[in-house]
């Protein structure tokens, strides 16, 4: 690989594990990115892990950051009224929305946030998500989030970081912390 | 504790580990308080580890973050030209001016930069940090981060995530990249 070659590779990167700052991370990394003036998309697979405040914040950070949110809503928990059909076909189509911006031209980073949680749940194909990563233009760079992250995604990424929890407030009773946790 | 008392709790939260991912996602949270229009000081005690990429991305979030470079260049290695007592000064002084903006009602969170580091080369004594931390403002976030966070710190602390390398592009030959490391 040539010195040029690898400068202007991008990365396969993947924030995943149990503990807190997984989409937080990806977050900082748009703050980075914005300050190279680089463009940014982040495409959301599973709808309520972003509250309000910081779809807000992110507003401070246009036009170098884009939001979209795709997925539907957390599944299979108590206020899921969705046939789970709903959510495959949401969670597919925001695989496909993500192939044409991936393609587009338009972007340096594309953040997929809580992908690995919509393979999990079986609403998309890991198969589709490598290939998707294999057919990567080469200077993006693409972040992929979400806990549990399959083998093969681990395997095709260039960058893995596990968000492990060492001590968390939940387990001792306090609240979550507006600004902080939502 | 009552209800009330728990919402407005302020945390003491740890970014460690060797992976990637401990400063950024202190950068996150800043985008999360800032669409709270929460004020956000960030205080670095290593200098150094930021880029002018993430500095002018962290303008971007003005008025509600603000940044200060406190620490010294790194330490110890080629290209330190400092006595160490030089640093050991600067971490002080980091360390005072970081109890002053603290406690002067100006700040809902409060990041300290890798602060973890200059404990670890003592620079700043661990008991020093404690004691700051316990006499932390109830309703302030307090944010600390950098690799190998002593015992006492993770002990004082409310949420501790250790960002675990699983795997990293530089053992693949891979250089820094633009927008993503620096």
């Amino acid at each position: 690989m040539s010195e040029e070659k690898q400068e202007t590779r991008g990365l396969v990167i993947v924030y995943t594990g149990h503990g807190k700052g997984k989409t937080t991370a990806a977050l900082g990394m748009c703050i980075r990115a914005a300050g190279y003036k680089k463009k940014i998309k982040i495409i959301q697979f599973i709808k309520g892990t972003w509250k309000y405040g910081e779809m807000d914040g992110i507003k401070l950070l246009e036009p170098y950051v884009e939001m979209e949110q795709r997925g539907r809503g957390f599944v299979g928990i108590v206020d899921d009224k969705e046939d789970i059909s709903t959510h495959i076909r949401a969670a597919g189509e925001a695989l496909e929305y993500s192939r044409e911006a991936m393609n587009s031209g338009k972007y340096d980073h594309l953040i997929l946030d809580e992908i690995n949680v919509a393979i999990n749940l079986k609403l998309i194909k890991v198969e589709d998500v490598v290939q998707m990563i294999k057919e990567k233009p080469e200077k993006l760079h693409l972040i992929l989030t979400g806990r549990d992250a399959p083998q093969e995604i681990i395997d095709i990424a260039d960058l893995v970081t596990e968000m492990r929890e060492i001590k968390h407030p939940f387990r001792k009773g306090i609240l979550a912390q507006q600004g902080v946790d939502y």
